[in-house]
């Protein structure tokens, strides 16, 4: 899996709905422009508005993936999307200060197919952006009035703290040499799986839902986070470039215990063994990582995390299909959550 | 002024009342203890209570100057300190949280006598910390159940957006040459005061206070931290590096426009001019601070500043006499102001 990295390219190609996007980004860019200037110069850049000079660029960065689960999920359970508006845009906030912070801690200079915040502004003004956004995003769920306030407020809080506990072990576990798979079901329960699942459940709190329902949601987005990121670990290694928008192999590269990999290592196979030597060696030439990567095709580690996001991507829509929402909501997100998972268009 | 330094060493000068150690501590200690173990050990270093091995140490660091505040102010309502223990740890993380990024953004490898966290434990984890304990101080408060949750909710995220904006607009202002005094307060008020305020304030609002009572408390949370930041700044430059814990006139040699440099500045005089000349050229030795500094004080930038202090510390205590509070807790808190800002032990 890629370090730190929530986003991933992955989430940024699934398409969100025209609502999402016509009711959200005007509250995104309307927030970001009210920021402290510096910070608001950075945060504009970083998504998409304005160029490195503060021009408009005429273009958006990310897909509202989140906002657009979250707007469908309101739609199926009878909300408008104006009654989740304040929190999708928070979301979209919160998410983004993950990512810029992410690519200072793992010193990668591209985002988006362009330099990286930090790369144009500083390190130190990054930092700075990215805890604004933070505290920005906590700040408008916080003090909107409107219903389950509370509720939606303690969720959100909450799945930003298990984002950045996520990142954090998914750290401590890079410098160890065999992190499991359950450890890895965990970090991307926390580092990916949190904000989805907070998008999901919102529109629920904000409409009173029970139990049961929440219940289902949370599942959804679990799964959902988990079949997502084991795709694009796949995708790290044997995908196109041009799609996932990252140097392929490049997990491999920096031994980040990727899925497929930590089920190739553990299948006790004799490829799996030599690939656990070669993991531990310096190559990092592109036939070093070629090889990696036929080793755990080799070993089976493909098949296995291929295998294995469909069964998640699976569980995810039966989670779906128990929240009772309307069937057209209920249809369109099971487009999404597709494309989400396997970057279709 | 130092840049982004919203703790500076002043602060920590300043004893807090016994209450708020034995109530605040424990507090800390347990969230704490209970984050990620990456972030948690990275945290347990920076607040003193561990060692760079993770072996106790014996020590605290800081001295809960925020929860000092914020119990004695409690006191003076007639709550116990129990009713604001979560939100005064929530503060002091929430503190905390900054620290941790300023020593990154401002390359700053002392905190309290100690090598800063990032520099034992780099700084990407280090930003990840500091990640960490703002989102947890936050749901800390969001989570709290009592009376005026969402009042305090939104009084520490604005409060937490506030300081960011002041420390984002500081490092905009040291890139410009001539930042005027107003400029400066409104960077104070944001970067200092907003969290003193917090927790002055907080108290109130649990207890339900009238309209009055928040504005004179307000009022003295904004004066204290004028009144602390213009003193912190004359003792920068001829202040005892063993009081002020740090290397005497840092600001002149990182050109950090101070509160007297900018007084002198504007003073008109030919002392100021040349300072102004020298300020912009390369001069970083003893020598070439030194002659800062006395031209900061011929052109009357000193006393300007000292009595500045003076000012905004007798209007912190005006304030503070508005707020009704209970004589005890009155006397508590104007030793305690006092002590804030003149560092007297």
């Amino acid at each position: 899996m890629s370090a730190l990295d929530t986003s991933s390219t992955g989430l940024r190609a699934a398409p969100s709905p025209g609502t999402a996007r016509s009711t959200v980004w005007p509250v995104i860019r309307q927030q970001v422009s009210a920021l402290e200037p510096t910070v608001a110069r950075i945060c504009s850049y970083h998504l998409g508005f304005t160029d490195r000079h503060g021009d408009p660029s005429g273009a958006e960065g990310g897909k509202l993936t989140r906002a657009g689960l979250m707007t469908a999920v309101a739609d199926g359970i009878g909300l408008r999307p104006e009654d989740v508006r304040c929190q999708a845009a928070a979301l979209e906030l919160l998410h983004n200060s993950t990512l810029i912070h992410d690519d200072i801690i793992d010193a990668d200079e591209l985002r988006r197919g362009r330099p990286a915040a930090w790369t144009v502004f500083g390190a130190g003004p990054a930092i700075l952006a990215g805890d604004v956004l933070q505290a920005h995003g906590l700040r408008m769920v916080v003090d909107d009035p409107g219903p389950g306030r509370a509720e939606i407020s303690s969720l959100f809080a909450g799945a930003v703290g298990l984002v950045l506990a996520g990142q954090a072990r998914e750290l401590t576990v890079r410098l160890g040499p065999d992190a499991g798979t359950a450890e890895y079901d965990r970090i991307v329960e926390e580092k990916t799986s949190a904000l989805l699942e907070c998008a999901l459940v919102t529109p629920a709190l904000r409409a009173g839902g029970p139990e049961h329902v929440l219940a289902a949601l949370r599942g959804a987005g679990r799964h959902l986070g988990l079949a997502f990121q084991i795709f694009n670990d796949v995708e790290d290694i044997w995908g196109d470039p041009a799609v996932t928008g990252k140097p392929v192999r490049s997990d491999l590269l920096r031994r980040n215990p990727s899925f497929p990999v930590l089920a190739a290592m553990s299948a006790g196979s004799p490829a799996g063994e030599r690939l656990r030597r070669l993991w531990h060696a310096d190559g990092t030439t592109a036939a070093d990582l070629r090889e990696m990567a036929d080793l755990v095709e080799e070993s089976g580690g493909r098949h296995t995390a291929e295998q294995r996001s469909r069964d998640h991507l699976d569980a995810a829509l039966e989670h779906l299909g128990r929240a009772g929402l309307s069937p057209g909501a209920t249809n369109e997100l099971t487009a999404l959550f597709d494309r989400i998972v396997n970057r279709t268009p």
